[in-house]
């Protein structure tokens, strides 16, 4: 990764910044963009364990596994399609520093993207947070949600996992993600040259969701853990268990991959038939 | 919303309705379209409701969810595909005034989309009740449902809630699946140049009913709330419980989220490069 | 439908049985695929059927209705993505007609696609026979599955229910499978024109199984319906109900939706600008 | 089976080896795609069973069908599309066969390719292992989970099941899968020339997995057989049920629908227009 960067020091990245009309407005397409998606995703899970406590008395069931995973996966598909254009439709720290390492976009636009990511997912998350504010008289959890509700769907480590496992989740997660969205959108002999790859990339998110919630509550974004987790914790909640001694996992894991899936993704570019790929 | 209609006023609108023949044909296409997206989605609450009695003595489960969402929001996409090219596939008011608000279709025209959008309405959710009038004898619900069974799927707010969480939930629910219909359908410079964007349209609308379901039960569409309420209403059925203190949030939440998309995407598609965007 | 077939005797269908050759190949396609769409598509019931039954003890459950309507609606999916460009992909005796309405297909290969059809759905159900024939033990139902376990998912009707409704919902959901088909597939100035209408049509198939399962198992396809019926009977299984009193509400009433398509979507396609449309 | 080889041995095949850096350019992304998708598949069997085993003391749900589904089959979908243009996408070693059959690949390059798929799966299951290896605690199977847990997802055959039932489940699934990869990808006159076929690819496992998890597990790939079988063995876990007597059936099943729909998708694509057909 430091090679990574001292590499962008010294060969330069594109510089996407003299217009800044632009810069600004595709700031803020980041953060309309990142609200919608972390409002939609984090929703989901007060809504399908609402469902739950009222019918089953069980707030762990299978049957929400889907239900979350496409609220988050397909949000990030419609999505993409609306912003793709403007932006490129990240909607994550994550994938702007893959695109950052991968020199299709300078580090000042990375910024502005980081910054909108964040206050797009507090925002979010805030939002949710007023669409269920009254959510009470579980008969399940002793007649309560401890408010706000559902961790307003933060990211937690199942009690059963090891930080290690957790990291590993979270870094793999995030490579079979960042793999797709390097493999369709950047190779342009791929069918990044015919589509918008909103599909492939949405959908790998609803499996790594698939295969994540039940241990991490899949984050592979860091705004997506940040939102949820900054609003409990100022209004109240539970901070402790949302901001919790595997918090870094949700961190590394994916800035990490970010930097592996690069690296990966470059080799299986290499030009193999003696003419330049065209990336 | 006062200035928006004010501006249109001055500045005017497409006119669109000199040709009466393609004006009536247009509405008759979405009376029929909106018929059949009415009776797919209301039918859905019916079918999963009636397994639900039967089997786990419990009509509130997390797996009713995700069928009910697919019902809705898959019957817009494959309908949307099938009348596109010819109305563009409302089959809902508040997207018509949406449409008004950027100026792609004039106010007698809307007019007339939305007469054939609520009587459209009303027949598939009638459509509905002759399809499922014999349910009866469930064990759980003292041996019987009330007629018309599962209200016909009309949206009633959830006990636990407030009229003001409803109302955040159906106009927050309205901006996300507004905001990629707008994107999709009317930036030329996007995806809209290339292909019809059904599948954005209506997988944005799956995403939306998972997190709306279990809450207000998911109108995001006046008509869709109309339809089924007044049929429940004419036969006999639990007028109150369908049409109750909290009807208001299902129109003004989804009507006021046309203005505020309409607005919110004209700031998106500014000219950012000194060129005239074509929209 | 008299005036139809009256109609087209007189003015004529295409004469597309010229080509012999061609004709046998089309109706192996037919046949391969029906098998292939009858056996995925049936095999799901008991699939999901055996879950249950280990798992909950009870054969009714909401998480059913999905995975079974999925194997129907996207095998037609990828089977039409597969064999379209050689026949259309019909796969359904209903279809073939609603194609001979709208003139798309003489009555000679019509008759060869039913043979084709017919004989397939027997083979795909014998298939899934073939495969579940062992299944014995369930400690729900007395121990024994009765063979052929679960009808080989036959369709029949749920018992609080009247042949009326049965009738209402075999038609009605034929009608929103068949106005999905006929607008994506032959109104030329639509999708038709771009793309092959596999997703569409998929699709509705799927939402039309969600509505339908739990009260008529969705037919909407005679051959599908005759398929598993026939081999249940054949192979010593519980003939009466999977043939019984409402029998013929999976056959007139999907053969009448066909009718009633053509005549509306031809009404829809209707010239409205001056100019010959395209079909 | 063994005439297909001798004509193929008689015609000869593609000489694709001579670019020997292109050869093991392709291995190495066979080998990654690999390693993601049995990661992806494998994970969502525990993640999916720890649910089900915290929520309901049961790990028999049809619930879990549909997850698991689709994190196989929508991996697939989106691996193809991000390394379709590369190697063609396979991760199956019975695919590959079937490309060899349908002579788009050497003998030599499908050596590679199996290498590289073996490999890939070792490796996936091996990374499933480190994501999971904390799992305990179950209070459902006595506080404890067999380690590995789940067996890592292996395939193993229903115990109400002949080996023979699971060996006609395993051969048609891989035919029903088969079909659809050689009519999408192969057949240019089909769609095969205007876009990349993954979404029917990626659904028609989908449907597969739906109608086999409950009986065999699924495999109709003997990559994804092996690769958590040899994994459990290794870690010490239960190697008896994973490489139990039917073990045979996830290996001849597949390679025998490779030769068999080689042959039925040959005869379909006979000239029947009296033109050579451009495949």
């Amino acid at each position: 990764m430091v090679l990574a960067l001292l590499g962008i020091l010294k060969h330069g990245q594109p510089n996407d910044t003299f217009n800044t009309k632009r810069l600004f407005r595709d700031a803020f397409v980041e953060f309309v963009a990142t609200t919608l998606f972390i409002f939609s995703g984090t929703l989901s899970a007060s809504s399908t364990g609402k469902k739950l406590a009222l019918g089953q008395g069980a707030a762990e069931d299978v049957g929400r596994v889907l239900p979350i995973a496409m609220a988050f996966g397909i949000s990030i598909m419609t999505l993409a399609y609306s912003i793709g254009h403007l932006t490129g439709g990240h909607m994550n720290p994550a994938v702007s520093l893959l695109m950052f390492f991968r020199r299709q976009m300078s580090a000042t636009k990375m910024i502005f993207y980081w910054i909108a990511q964040f206050v797009g997912a507090i925002l979010g998350a805030s939002l949710t947070w007023g669409c269920v504010s009254s959510l009470a008289g579980d008969p399940v959890l002793n007649g309560e949600f401890k408010r706000p509700p559902f961790h307003l769907g933060a990211n937690t480590l199942d009690p059963t996992m090891t930080a290690g496992n957790g990291f590993l989740l979270e870094f793999m997660g995030s490579v079979v993600f960042f793999f797709v969205i390097a493999q369709t959108a950047l190779d342009k002999r791929g069918i990044a040259d015919s589509m918008f790859p909103a599909i492939p990339i949405g959908f790998s998110l609803v499996v790594v969701h698939i295969c994540l919630i039940p241990f991490t509550g899949c984050g592979v974004n860091p705004a997506r853990t940040f939102g949820p987790s900054i609003v409990v914790c100022m209004a109240g909640g539970d901070c402790e268990a949302v901001m919790g001694d595997a918090y870094w996992i949700y961190w590394i894991g994916p800035f990490l991959a970010s930097w592996a899936v690069a690296e990966l993704t470059l080799i299986m570019e290499m030009d193999v038939d003696g003419v330049e790929a065209a990336t």
